[in-house]
């Protein structure tokens, strides 16, 4: 593995990165999604430009094989079950619109051009390393401390993926030949209530959690879910990891951190 | 007037000609058209990015009215009457995919913004200084040099408008306050068939057209319009002039051109 930094905003760099690495296939994940403003912030255009110079360079330098990273905020939330032939794209934010447009784009490259694309949607995902203001952080911390964990009621139905499976996944659709969009998801759609009880087993204090003690997003969806036919018959691809595996994991991950932190502070 | 001329495509240029500029109003037409390619090519993707970074930098240095510019080619084609708020849009090609994709895009940015924005979706255009490949100024060309038109049987029904009507139509609405996607088009669809009539009448040369001595373009669809109720009614907006008054004028430039040509081979 070689490790090559680039900052894809600075004017030009995407086609310098290109033409010097010469890359025979590319796998796109640089987009703003900072917790609390991505989803509105028009840093969002920047990133959809910044990444329509990278696959232009890509096309331009004889790339083979390029894998864009969506969202299921693509899909129309009026629907439940996410089918990326059948539910119509109606993104809500400009980061929805702007990963539709990049996916909406790159399909309509001709196929003489010689380079094969697939658009990976990926739903909702845990695991180590997340950011700490988001769910499941700011659960563990709370339970691992001992403090209680306020929630909301929890009914809202959703597909969560270990980010190390969804890694895999990724890494698998970029060496297959599968084109166009590809739901990257478990495929086995839990009650967020779920998540929160198994975290909240594995942390051994199921008593901290305050179900219905935080309201919940406003306008948010009963039901989002994810097809993963293409993703298990095309891709020939499951989640390695149970939930509890994947928890557990997660939660191990952030005993290490908060004791590190500690130590820190200690020193 | 104060012209400033500026390549886009130019890294970070967008961002320096809006800091020097600091516009209030923008209107953004500036794509590739170059006929015979710019429906596949790929520079579209680098005008697309180009855009969206005039877009941002627009946004970050206090505009407050863009208008960008699309085309009917953005609309589901299986459709005949493109309305902006019912057809639904499903661009075939590279070029009506990077329209869609800066329209959807720029549609979710916040309203908290303050800037507001509107899209343009131009249908057909003729006019003085169309490019000489094209349908009228082909046939404009054989027929004033006496040479035969060999045209399709003329049978499609489109909807054509004079191209300083059009101009005319796109400032009115980067100085009005609508919004959102607006058709701009005559209102009026015709046949193929009379739009090359009427030409035909002006060179005064009716019988050198010959009808469906060509072929067409495969996969053409037959009828495609525009629903210009936004156009005529939120804008209040209408074309100035008659198809035989634009057809006229349009003659009148190809006849000086063509002296011109003459002249020029001459000396």
């Amino acid at each position: 593995v070689r490790w090559i930094s680039c900052d894809l905003l600075a004017p030009g760099s995407a086609e310098r990165l290109i033409d010097s690495v010469r890359p025979t296939h590319l796998l796109h994940l640089a987009w703003d999604v900072t917790p609390g403003r991505y989803w509105t912030a028009p840093d969002n255009l920047a990133w959809l430009a910044a990444s329509l110079d990278l696959a232009k360079a890509f096309l331009d330098f004889g790339g083979q094989r390029m894998v864009g990273v969506g969202t299921c905020a693509e899909y129309d939330w009026s629907h439940t079950r996410m089918d990326e032939r059948l539910t119509p794209t109606a993104p809500d934010s400009v980061y929805g619109a702007a990963k539709s447009a990049l996916c909406e784009v790159l399909s309509r490259i001709p196929p003489d051009t010689g380079v094969s694309i697939a658009w990976a949607r990926l739903f909702w995902m845990y695991g180590p390393g997340e950011h700490p203001s988001r769910l499941i952080p700011s659960v563990v911390q709370s339970l691992l401390q001992g403090r209680h964990a306020a929630v909301s009621d929890g009914l809202q139905i959703r597909d969560y993926l270990h980010v190390a499976d969804a890694a895999h996944a990724l890494a698998e659709l970029t060496v297959s030949n599968v084109e166009g969009p590809v739901n990257i998801a478990s495929g086995r759609p839990l009650a967020l209530r779920e998540l929160i009880s198994t975290c909240a087993a594995v942390c051994g204090s199921s008593h901290l959690v305050q179900y219905g003690a935080h309201p919940g997003r406003e306008g948010e969806p009963p039901v989002v879910t994810a097809d993963t036919t293409r993703l298990n018959t095309e891709l020939n691809w499951a989640p390695q990891r149970t939930l509890l595996q994947g928890m557990t994991e997660t939660v191990n991950w952030w005993r290490g951190r908060i004791a590190l932190e500690e130590a820190v502070r200690a020193a």
